[in-house]
């Protein structure tokens, strides 16, 4: 099955937002065996959007619109759609009286102008939408689909990964789809391309790899008669990836490196704390973003110039004096970790300290040298890094590694 | 004139990236007062490119293209715009040596691959790429141009801010264009519509709000037939706009808030510190992205614990006693600023703490409210924020709320 997608909205065109609908779509629709190759963005103009739904229905089995559904004028997509299939915009009872409930409900004053969304082309169903008022819609008529989807991402998202996958799961050839993410840490892309090589070439499941900054995600993709046949797909290549390339694998799905950091650290009720130099908050701040993360975070210091670092982390003064190491130095990094974890009584410690850039690197420590230093119950450890990118892209590096690191450590200790 | 633009690469039909190159030139169009009606994107795939080329060449002036400029075989714009326009490839010799010498330039080896990015259509001509290797073309045929820009986000931005630009500036209708950014912190859109709203209705200039997290921007853009008429035209109004929101207009351009607040700390000599409760270390992170920012930042304290505020900032332990005003309160973000201007013997330093979500909020103190605190010379401040977000929004809004008050007791000491 070939799919396209048409992306509807003026402030697309203008940039006001980036289509992240069409990306999102974009990335389920290989999960369900349906390939696309291409997509269209058009205004808020009839003609135009008639226009465009008609040449995808000639190249494509499948037509996504996204957006246009709403009540004002500006929204078309019924409208373009109903003229793209040759078909006629119907009244749906049951469309008005649901938008009318969902008003009441909301204790909103009904507008006349609502009415729009109870509308829809002959030959269409609507998709329930529990998160907005317009409803979403596949269209069936000549042996095509239209599915016709709403533009805020908070009623898109939803829709999409529910019930239109599940519509589509059982269109598919072999009636449903199962999918897992597995997520890797610290294996370049290349390398891990290497290792499991031999199955990315596999059809049924499919193993996609994507790669990220020090993490590569791996979705495999399975379709069978049954969910538990798709299953029985997936789970000995699941098994054979992990048997290749081991803990490196440290999540599924939705887990973030610092989910299951903090995770780690929860079962073993121990607590964690940071000493940040060039990352200057940045670990922290990642590592708080995960709710619940206060069970295990203490707190931590961003120890930016010298000064900091010895007064707030009783860093030695011979570390930054003529020909001692440094304040980027494996020394630093060990002792930034051990004074965090000292002052506030954490188990453990991870400190980062580096040359961001764009200034101050030199011949033996140029622009992108950082040194992350963990200290654990009974000892302190510390590595050197050289990243290749600018003072954002150092940055994050560093923090990613900080958090693989730390993970390792708490693998080892655990 | 009317554009279209051709996004090219199957990594945007898969959604692995969010196709903000077009996103941008969407917002740079018009102010060019160059319409658009359409975008399409397409994979790496020859025949495809080729047809969307020529269904675009059907109905617009100028064709954009974006990606696909690259080395590898799955670059292939440069032969889709020869097809479409009925060209032909051609080897440009200036091109070659100039991939050569930036490979000299680098002490990358050579590889005969580069070569790809040697040939151009023979109607066209490169545009110079400092950022990378593959050059743009602007191809000029029949009254036709084809604009072809590379992918990387780092190559794309400054060239199509800068020789494109400044290309379809001198084709425009009065010859040339003149742009200001004024960028405004504190005030809502909504307001500042209504305090400028006799301004958004002019045409040369146009005035064009974005609104972003905590600040809005507005683009004034004026044509004229020389550089120094269209900024007369820009000048009056940048004025009034000045006169009416005072000094919430903070910076131009590429300006930050962050990059702000650090020259005004650096022109006074000022150090500053951060205090961080609920963003985790975020602020600390902000203020060092801006390069340099180490001549004025410290350092800080990531106080996550009440342990830790305790600890590390002193903050008195009667705050966090049955029936004290607990963490999230006035009292302690002041107690927490001034613990840190005092550990870090800062000028300045600024707290922050509230309660991000999802959980830990109460009637008094619900989800989203958060203490700003700024300790200066010779005292402290603090203010109540409630912010309606998630946890994510919450947070950058506390880290934007709090640059923007640090920002006006600057301007208050100055």
């Amino acid at each position: 099955m070939r799919a396209e997608i048409v992306s509807v909205g003026t402030e697309l065109l203008l940039g006001q937002i980036a289509d992240t609908n069409a990306q999102h779509l974009g990335q389920l629709l290989p999960q369900l065996g349906i390939g696309h190759t291409h997509r269209q963005t058009v205004g808020d103009n009839l003609a135009r959007l008639e226009e465009a739904l008609r040449l995808a229905l000639s190249r494509a089995d499948i037509v996504f619109t996204i957006g246009g559904l709403g009540p004002t004028e500006d929204d078309l997509t019924r409208e373009g759609i109903a003229r793209a299939l040759d078909d006629e915009l119907v009244h749906d009872e049951v469309l008005e009286s649901e938008l009318r409930r969902i008003f009441a409900d909301r204790q909103s004053s009904w507008v006349d102008s609502q009415l729009r969304q109870a509308f829809r082309p002959s030959c269409a169903r609507a998709i329930p939408n529990p998160n907005g008022t317009a409803p979403g819609l596949i269209c069936e008529k000549n042996g095509k689909l239209v599915i016709a989807l709403p533009g805020p991402r908070g009623e898109f998202v939803p829709m999409a990964d529910g019930p239109v996958r599940e519509f589509l799961s059982m269109r598919a050839g072999e009636g449903v789809i199962a999918s897992r993410l597995l997520r890797v840490c610290g294996i370049g892309e290349g390398v891990l391309e290497k290792k499991i090589g031999h199955l990315l070439a596999s059809s049924n499941p499919t193993v996609a790899p994507y790669a990220k900054i020090g993490e590569v995600h791996l979705r495999l993709t399975a379709s069978a008669k049954s969910v538990e046949q798709a299953w029985r797909r997936i789970e000995p290549f699941e098994e054979e990836i992990r048997s290749i390339v081991g803990l490196a694998v440290y999540g599924i799905e939705d887990q973030t490196l610092e989910s299951v950091v903090v995770e780690m650290l929860r079962k073993k009720r121990w607590s964690l704390a940071v000493a940040e130099s060039c990352t200057g908050g940045g670990l922290g701040s990642r590592i708080t973003s995960v709710a619940g993360s206060s069970d295990v975070f203490v707190g931590g210091f961003i120890a930016y110039s010298n000064d900091a670092k010895a007064k707030l982390l009783r860093v030695s003064p011979s570390i930054f004096t003529e020909g001692g190491p440094g304040a980027v130095s494996e020394e630093c990094a060990k002792e930034m970790a051990l004074g965090a974890s000292r002052a506030l009584n954490a188990d453990y410690a991870v400190s980062v300290t580096g040359i961001a850039g764009p200034g101050g690197g030199s011949q033996a420590k140029p622009v992108g040298t950082v040194y992350i230093g963990i200290a654990y119950p009974g000892g302190v450890w510390a590595e050197r890094q050289t990243f290749r990118s600018d003072r954002a892209g150092v940055r994050e590096r560093a923090i990613q590694w900080a958090l693989i690191r730390l993970r390792e450590r708490l693998l080892d200790h655990g």
